[in-house]
């Protein structure tokens, strides 16, 4: 391949260790910078630094077939620095991908692309999960990396057997998230994880000793990581250091990289100019001359472009080797992969559904929802092998762990419980991981109040359109002595923010089954079940197979004729409304009942429908929560029964009696809205 | 001192490496199983576990006076594994603390009491934060320990010199936050932060070894820490830990302390069973003979509590030797020093205040508030030498740095400016410890998408009513092409959920300053700033003094006379709004543009007033972010001029067009509502 020699002496040297690479990797550089520079916006530094290492890796290592993007014995290539999107984007073009044309490339960061600032899932194709949010991409592939091995012990090594590589910067170790998930692959000694750590020393203020000063490699090592480190310009010593890592096969490999951020660049290069600002026409010019790269911007040469598509089918006859092992095995065997691969459910769900239904039905329970959930995963879990759960340390009390999900998760064996630790946030991003990668659906579970902990990685699974199940008990003030630190206010509202996700919050044992079944169906759609500390009574207690929770909202109670008060419950104060209907009944009002487990599927519901089920009387809604939102179904926050301020510690009749969460409150507010 | 025998033989080995801090430490022990038992609900395990080496730090090293709680050269106690409450509250209460009663030991987690199940800030003195959501004890501490450098700094170590010493478990070394106070602390050397760590080997699931396996003091010394490790019932060992951490002055330290959760406990000892449950009245007895205490519940004995409460005033003769020296002062530093530490704010701030105003009515300005903020902060940290700034890493996009507060805080200097590092949530944390310590007011700067990553963080500052400021910047799609992982859709409404928060998101320069005001005054309640990246006009032309903002709405703009619509606006909506005014004013209608940067101060205002703001007719409200909670001010979310989802990545400008956010979306609705 011919070279055009950079201008730049120390580029040079560099691009004398390994000249094909260097040269190859020029065409990201290039891309990149162009890309920038069109759009006005965008990282153009990382990209030109990790340029040399992505060409590697692509080269010479990933696993993957452009022409195939889906092939579910893909490696795992996440760019957990999201900023540096361009990489990726160049990779894809370059490899390939069909949909990233040049002309997506030219559209960077524009309406309508494929190439947003930071690569989207869903979006272009090869981008394995949204990052941008810093330390989650490391965290989602650690997630990845679980599901390969679990998978693999199901279906076989040939059938199941890559890698998950992470590219990674500063920013996403400065995060804690970074360690948790660091720790958790360590402590599970994830053998196929890959981590290339894009060691620039540089961050948007200025260099990383602003801020960060500790030992990297001696801080994975501690975690039990295997560590290596090496220049990440150098492309034979990234060869034999990626080599050395997949050769590992206990522990999780970390590949520490120095390198120089915006790569290639006179006057920017090492500085924190070009982490995001583009580098301008004139230093996109020096930059041009300095590495060696007479070609306009967008022109790849026609030989390099070859060379890069080449590489785009290296690994076309793996993936027919193993197309051929998938036809080898049993019919059976292929059905059930390709039925986990897809998210279908087998005929056994519905069966095992119906009957955890009907014995509800048939011998009503009065049960904490949190039990009720227990023991809804109970036959469900035992009928859907891809279930895989967890708690962030709270299992005695999220109730996660059952009979089919009990295995646990070890270094030495991948059962289907992971201790997660009390990582609430890395928990979230792993299961996120597990669900992207294909052949899982994954929950787990900590306190309501500590989603806080795990938000970002709830709001990336409604943005990816990714159906993790979030299980978050002791969802209200109901959870009693554990005091204010501990009981979620603002949690339901500000989870029912979040565009794309489905909260639930049942009120019974049927709720709760019910939930399940949603958010099991939801493939595409995170679900997050509020459930309680706290016992509640058995409300539907009439058999039928319809799923009222997928309504969101349903009258559950009807006293007398006509409605002269609508009262509006969830999960555990449905119950208490109950309780105030009949009461209100007893002084010769009609009242009707409206349990609304889920406001997004209500508001998914026709129109007519929701009229007749919140009715034209006034209404009062009862949750033992903050008030904030609930003006969306009732006329004003004086007519929520709820929470105005944090709760308090203490036994949970005291603080409901305190808090005016009452039977009693709930009569008066009646009264005196329809003036009697 | 008399000591009866503990009946178990490898208690009593263990006893007998310092007979006398064994038997201190039994009062503890005993009055946490018994308040727990009481309660019937709590957390034994790690308070007798932790019982040792708290007798240790409190008898021979932590820098206190139980009859002067709030002394400002006090050593600083943190409990970050909150759970373990009653260790606190029984050294509060054997040392003598006047509000720590018996009674209210014995009430512990009762409603009214100061005892609630995790130690509350504001309730009992000695209780210097809230802690209980896991690692942010340890990262509000390395916030007091960065605060003591600066203020010594400022006034000098004969007024200033204090360590900060912190109980930890495992669990918050498995929180990412853990981590990030880590990297931070050993970053900046902070020698007099010391940390001893309860290292037990279980967690609530059971042993550690489910999901933790890391080698902690390996990653504290890779973080740049002094790390001992050692027998944490051992006494004499503990003290010299302690007295070896003390002298290492230029590094954290950590103290590993092998020990056994629930000791003492002859069944439970060393199990996760001790962890979250009462011992149960056998198991209270069983320990009682095992460990040698023969008395009743909730007895101490006297030699004990005497000896207990001669620790407790052994910093008396300190404390008067430091009045002294501050005797010793001139009466200006003296008066500066006083003003500091009760947050009173100087005569000149008054003054900054008013020629700030001024000049943005002299000469109007058209800014992002971002920048607007930027503005507001140069006159006023000028004169606020208490104010102490930083960021997660977006010093030049947050603009959170000014000419005052420049001075970068290293290792070798404590100035004005803290690099956090990508540490979004122990920023958040180690500001609200700043704040906690007392002579600052402490505010920081992330993108407002990223106040996920910090949220539990901003709760507990609402919880704790400490005026943390945060610096919220690129508060909508404004921040255009960076793409939906950066676009906060749905933070406004979740951070107006939470109670006890000022949510401001100013219109224009003016009301930004106004912002700062109101901010800066909050010293008991935090305040958040949401602020545009995109430029905005200044709106308020009319000169004045009156804080407008601190009203949260008022109207900006009156078209016509009477209302035949009201249109709400905040932040850089305020200006649509106006336009939109214009609009429907030049087709005849009477119009009112109600700005509200603040919901929580609107709400706070009288009702007739609130009334005549939000005006009787239609409203519409327009904000560049999810519609959620906007029914509290408006009739349906279809009035609502807003987002449904997530956002996109492309320019500004065609952002706001594509998803409807325009004066002409504006103009139909208002013609829509009033039937034109």
């Amino acid at each position: 391949m011919p070279l055009d020699s950079p201008k730049d002496p120390k580029i040079a040297a560099k691009a004398g260790l390994d000249p094909q690479n260097f040269a190859l990797a020029n065409c990201i550089r290039a891309l990149s910078i162009d890309a920038v520079n069109a759009a006005n916006s965008g990282h153009p530094g990382a990209p030109m630094g990790m340029a040399d290492a992505a060409t590697v890796l692509f080269r010479n290592h990933l696993k993957f077939d452009a022409k195939n993007p889906n092939w579910p014995d893909r490696d795992r290539f996440v760019l957990s620095n999201g900023h540096a999107s361009m990489l990726l984007y160049s990779l894809l073009h370059l490899t390939g991908y069909e949909d990233m044309t040049l002309e997506q490339i030219r559209a960077f960061r524009q309406w309508g692309s494929i190439t947003a600032g930071h690569p989207e899932y869903g979006h272009a194709k090869g981008v394995e999960t949204t990052t941008g949010p810093l330390g989650q991409g490391l965290a989602t592939a650690v997630g990845m990396a679980l599901a390969e091995r679990r998978l693999a012990a199901e279906f076989g090594d040939d059938l199941v057997d890559h890698h998950t590589y992470v590219f990674t910067g500063d920013g996403c170790l400065q995060e804690g998230i970074g360690q948790e998930a660091i720790s958790l692959a360590g402590h599970l000694g994830l053998g196929k994880l890959i981590v290339l750590y894009d060691d620039n020393d540089i961050t948007i203020d200025g260099p990383t000793s602003i801020s960060f000063s500790e030992d990297i490699p001696a801080r994975f090592q501690a975690c039990g990581w295997h560590v290596q480190q090496c220049d990440g310009h150098d492309g034979k010593a990234l060869d034999a250091a990626i080599a050395a890592a997949k050769a590992e096969t206990g522990k999780p490999s970390l590949i520490a990289m120095k390198t120089v951020i915006g790569f290639g660049s006179p006057n920017k290069a090492g500085t924190y100019s070009v982490h995001g600002s583009p580098l301008g026409k004139d230093e996109a010019a020096l930059t041009r001359e300095a590495i060696g790269w007479p070609h306009d911007p967008f022109v790849i040469p026609e030989e390099l472009l070859a060379e890069w598509r080449k590489i785009g089918t290296r690994g076309a006859a793996d993936r027919e080797a193993w197309e051929a092992r998938l036809k080898d095995r049993s019919a059976d065997v292929r059905a059930e992969f390709q039925r986990r691969l897809t998210g279908t459910l087998p005929e056994a769900y519905e069966d095992a559904l119906k009957a955890a239904r009907d014995a509800l039905f048939a011998e009503p329970k009065k049960a904490a929802t949190r039990k009720a959930s227990q023991m809804a995963l109970e036959p469900l879990t035992a009928v859907l092998p891809e279930m895989i759960g967890g708690s962030a340390d709270l299992t005695g009390s999220n109730l996660t762990r059952v009979k089919a999900v009990d295995s646990q998760y070890t270094r030495a064996a991948p059962g289907r419980y992971i201790g997660y630790g009390v990582r609430e946030f890395g928990m979230a991003a792993a299961m996120n991981g597990i669900n992207l990668h294909g052949g899982f659906i994954s929950y787990g579970g900590t306190f309501l109040v500590f989603s806080d902990y795990a938000r970002n990685a709830i709001r990336l699974s409604a943005l990816m359109g990714v159906g993790t199940i979030f299980v978050m008990t002791h969802d209200s003030i109901g959870l009693g002595e554990d005091g204010p630190t501990h009981q979620p206010i603002e949690h339901l509202a500000s989870l029912r923010a979040i565009p794309n996700l489905t909260v639930l919050r049942p009120a019974d044992t049927v709720e709760t089954l019910e939930a399940w079944d949603i958010a099991i169906r939801n493939r595409h759609v995170p679900s997050l079940l509020a459930l309680s500390r706290q016992d509640v009574p058995q409300l539907r207690l009439e058999a039928g197979d319809e799923n009222l929770t997928a309504k969101g909202a349903y009258v559950i109670r009807q006293f007398g004729d006509g409605r002269d008060v609508t009262l509006i419950g969830t999960g555990t104060e449905v119950a208490l409304a109950v309780q105030a209907a009949e009461a209100l009944h007893a002084e010769g009002m009609s009242v009707a009942v409206v349990s609304m487990p889920s406001w997004e599927l209500f508001e998914a519901q026709p129109e007519d429908y929701r009229r007749a089920t919140l009715g034209d009387a006034p209404r009062i809604a009862v949750e033992a929560a903050g008030k904030f939102g609930w003006t969306r179904y009732v006329a004003s926050e004086d007519d929520v029964i709820g929470m105005t301020g944090f709760g308090a510690s203490a036994p949970i009749e005291r603080l409901y009696q305190e808090f005016g969460i009452t039977k009693e409150a709930i009569v008066a507010r009646a009264k005196a809205l329809v003036g009697r």
